[in-house]
C-alpha cells in the first residue's frame, strides 16, 4: 500500500527524474490537465524555432530556404528523428499528411505488395478514422478487395489465406489495452498477411521497437505525445526490406526521384522519399520538431518508466477513494498490458467528466461511458494525478455530474 | 512608348493605389523577389496570428480550443474566405491537405460520378504533380480508368465520349499560358465531361469566377501568391450541385457526420466538410490565413489589374533592352491570355538565372530554358520590375552566365 496522501504524491514528485521537463512547457497555472493523448501541450521551444523558420529562413531567405536551409529534407530529417523513438533505422520513417491520408496510401500499398490476396483485417472499436479510411481504400481498389472488421478477441483467428493485411491500433484510444507487437506481427505474417500498426497512441509514451518485431508498416501521429501541436504532421514507416517494391499511390511531385525536373513521367524516389506527395508544410513540420526533440531527450524508457508509475497511482487512489460510485476499470489492471492512459466506465461517465472540467481537471470522455485519463510523463506529476483523483472523488460524492447541464454533448478531440 | 527611365518606374509606384500594401510584407532590403509565384513573401501579421493561436489558444487553452476557439471550424471558414477570391460560394471551398492530395481525391471523386466514362484527359507539360498523381488515381481505380495527356492545342478535341474528367492548370506554370475558364468548361461539359481546375497559379493573382464558369471541381495552392508559408494547407472546391452525391475516397474522420461519436461506420457530413479526412494543422490554417486576409483586403481585381500593368512593363522593357541577346518571349503576348507571371525563354537560361539571383533579382528557371518572372502585385514594386529588367541586361551584356559554375542545378520550387 503505497502513501496515499497529498504529500506522498509530492514526494514521488521529488523523486521523479523527469520533473525538470515539465517547465519546458506552457501550463495554465492550477490546471490539471490529463488530455495529452488527445492534444499534448506545447512546449516551450516551439514558437522559438517558428519564429526562427518564419523570421529568418521565410522571410530573409524566402525560397532559396528549401536549399539553403534543407527544408527539401525536412519530411526525412524529422522522420529519423522519430525513428528512434519507435526502433525503426534511419531511412525508414518520413513524415508527411495526416495519419488518415498515411494509411489511405498504405492500405494501397500492402494490397499491390500483396496481390493474391483480397482482404484487409481490422478490429471493430478501432480508432474510427482507421476503419473508415481502410474501407475508403479497399472500395477505391475494388477488384474484390474488401475491409473485414472483426472482434478484437477474433482478431488473429481472422488472419487467413485471403488477408492481404492486417490493420491494428497498438493501444487502444479507448481502452488504453496494447497489443504484444512482436507476437501479434510474427502470428500475422505467419499466416501471410501484411501488418500495418497505427501507433498514434503510443510514439513517446510507451516503447515500440518496429524492426525487432520485423514490422512493415506503420503510422503515427504527431500531435498527442510528441506534442507537436494541433492537427501536427502525421508520419509512416515502411520497412527497409519493402522499399524496393512498395509504391506510392499517392504518387506526387515530392516523391518523384528529381522532383525539379518536371517531367510528365513519375519515376519514384529511392527509399522512403517516394512517400512523400505534395509539398510539405515546413512550419508544422518545425513545430513538431520542437516537440519530438523533447521526447528524445527524455528517451522514452524513462518516459514509459514514469508512465507505468502514474497509472498504477492513479487506479489505486481512485479504487481506494471512490469506491462504491459504480466506477469501473475499463483498462487492462495489468501494467504491461496498457499504454499511457488508463480508463474508467462509469453510466454517467460524460456528466462525470464535464464536472472534472468545470473544476480544471482536464480528461476526456468516449463514447459510451469511458472517462479517460491521460498520462504524459513529460509534464505531467503525480501531484497532478492525485488532484484528479481526488476531484473525481468530490465530483463522485456530491453527484453534481447529475445536473442536466452536462446531458449535452460537446465536440473534443 | 512609356517613360522607361527609373525614374519612369518610381513614378509608377507613387501612382499605385496598392503601394502600402509592401510594408505589411517582410522583404530583405535590396532584394528584387519575383518568386511569389513559387513562395510567397512573409506578411507581418503571419508570426502575430501564429503567436496568438500557439500561446493562447494551444498554450492556455488546450484541447478546448476545438471548440472555444472553433478549431474546428477552421477548413470551413477559411475555405469561405478563399470563395471570395474564386467566385464559389460559402459552403463550396475547404482548405485541406495538399494540391497533390486534393487533386487524387477530386479525381477518384469524378469517376465515381461519371462511371460510365473511363478516361481523365489532360495536358502534356501540365504541372508534373498534377499528371503523376492523376494517373496514380487512375491506376489505383484501375477497372479500365486510365489518364490520357496530350498535347495543349488537342486537349479540347480529345474529350469524347469516353471522357469522364478533364484535368487542367488554369494558368500554366512554366508559359504563364491562361486558359479561358468559361469557355473550356463549356465545351468540355457540353461533351458529357466533367472538369478540375487547378488553380495554383491563379488564385489571390488574377480573377476566377468559377460559378460564372459553372465549374465541377477545383484545387489551389496556399503558398504562392496567397502568401501562406512554405507547405501552407491546399484547398479545393466542390460545385454546391454535386455535394449530394459526391464522395471523399480519402474518408477520414474530420469529414464524418458525427466525427466524436466515434462510430465504426463511416458517414460522410452534408456538403464541403466531407472533403477533410484527419485532423486539419490549425497552426498552418492560421498562418495561411494570414495571407488570405490580405489578398481580400487589396481585391482580386485591383491585383489583376496592377499585375497587368507590371508584366506589361516588363515585356516592354526586357524586349528594349535586351534586345538581339536570344531571348524569347515564352509566355503570350496578350495580356489577356496570362496570369502573373512572364517567362523568357534562353538557351543558357539557368545560368542566365543564377547570375540575376547572384545579383540579388530572384526569379526562377522551369526546364528546359524558361526564366520564370513572378510579379506579386501586393509587394513587388515597378521600381522592382525596373531592377529586373536592368540586370538582366547586365548580366547578358557581361555573359557572365557562361561560368561552368552555373552548370549546376539546384532543387528550387
Amino acid at each position: 500500500m503505497s502513501d496515499l496522501s497529498r504529500d506522498g504524491a509530492r514526494a514521488l514528485d521529488a523523486a521523479d527524474e523527469l520533473r525538470g521537463f515539465r517547465e519546458r512547457f506552457v501550463l495554465p497555472p492550477d490546471l490539471v490537465y490529463l488530455d495529452g493523448i488527445s492534444l499534448g501541450a506545447l512546449p516551450r521551444s516551439t514558437l522559438v524555432q517558428i519564429g526562427r523558420v518564419i523570421d529568418r529562413e521565410w522571410g530573409c531567405d524566402l525560397v532559396r530556404s528549401w536549399n539553403a536551409h534543407d527544408w527539401i529534407n525536412s519530411p526525412l530529417t524529422l522522420g529519423d528523428k522519430i525513428a528512434e523513438l519507435i526502433g525503426a533505422a534511419a531511412g525508414e520513417v518520413v513524415v508527411t499528411d495526416t495519419t488518415s491520408v498515411n494509411l489511405f496510401r498504405l492500405v494501397l500499398t500492402a494490397l499491390e505488395l500483396n496481390p493474391e490476396r483480397l482482404e484487409v483485417v481490422s478490429e471493430a472499436g478501432n480508432f474510427p478514422t482507421d476503419l473508415y479510411v481502410c474501407r475508403g481504400a479497399t472500395d477505391t481498389y475494388g477488384r474484390g478487395r474488401r475491409t473485414r472488421v472483426v472482434p478484437r478477441a477474433e482478431v488473429l483467428d481472422c488472419v487467413g489465406e485471403s488477408t492481404a493485411l492486417l490493420l491494428l491500433t497498438h493501444v487502444h484510444y479507448r481502452t488504453s489495452e496494447m497489443y504484444d507487437l512482436v507476437a501479434v506481427t510474427r502470428e500475422a505474417q505467419a499466416r501471410g498477411a501484411l501488418v500495418l500498426w497505427d501507433l498514434s497512441h503510443s510514439v513517446g509514451a510507451v516503447p515500440v521497437d518496429l524492426n525487432a518485431a520485423q514490422a512493415d508498416f506503420a503510422v503515427g501521429c504527431g500531435y498527442k505525445y510528441l506534442n507537436g501541436g494541433p492537427g501536427a504532421p502525421a508520419f509512416l514507416f515502411v520497412a527497409n526490406r519493402h522499399h524496393a517494391r512498395a509504391g506510392n499511390a499517392i504518387c506526387g511531385w515530392h516523391g518523384h526521384v528529381r522532383p525539379f525536373d518536371f517531367t510528365d513521367d513519375y519515376e519514384p524516389a529511392p527509399g522512403i522519399r517516394r512517400f512523400l506527395a505534395g509539398t510539405p508544410s515546413i512550419i508544422a513540420n518545425s513545430a513538431l520538431e520542437a516537440g519530438v526533440d523533447i521526447v528524445r531527450e527524455a528517451r522514452v524508457e524513462r518516459l514509459d518508466a514514469k508512465s507505468r508509475r502514474m497509472s498504477e497511482y492513479f487506479i489505486e487512489l481512485v479504487e481506494t477513494g471512490c469506491a462504491g460510485y459504480g466506477l469501473t476499470l475499463a483498462s487492462p489492471r495489468d501494467v504491461s498490458q496498457r499504454g499511457s492512459h488508463v480508463s474508467f466506465a462509469h453510466p454517467h461517465g460524460y456528466a462525470i467528466m464535464q464536472a472534472l472540467i468545470e473544476r480544471s481537471v482536464i480528461g476526456d470522455f468516449r463514447e459510451p461511458d469511458v472517462m479517460r485519463f491521460g498520462f504524459a510523463p513529460l509534464y505531467t506529476r503525480f501531484e497532478d494525478v492525485w488532484i484528479a483523483a481526488n476531484e473525481l472523488r468530490l465530483v463522485l460524492a456530491q453527484k453534481g455530474w447529475q445536473d442536466p447541464r452536462f446531458a449535452v454533448r460537446a465536440a473534443v478531440t
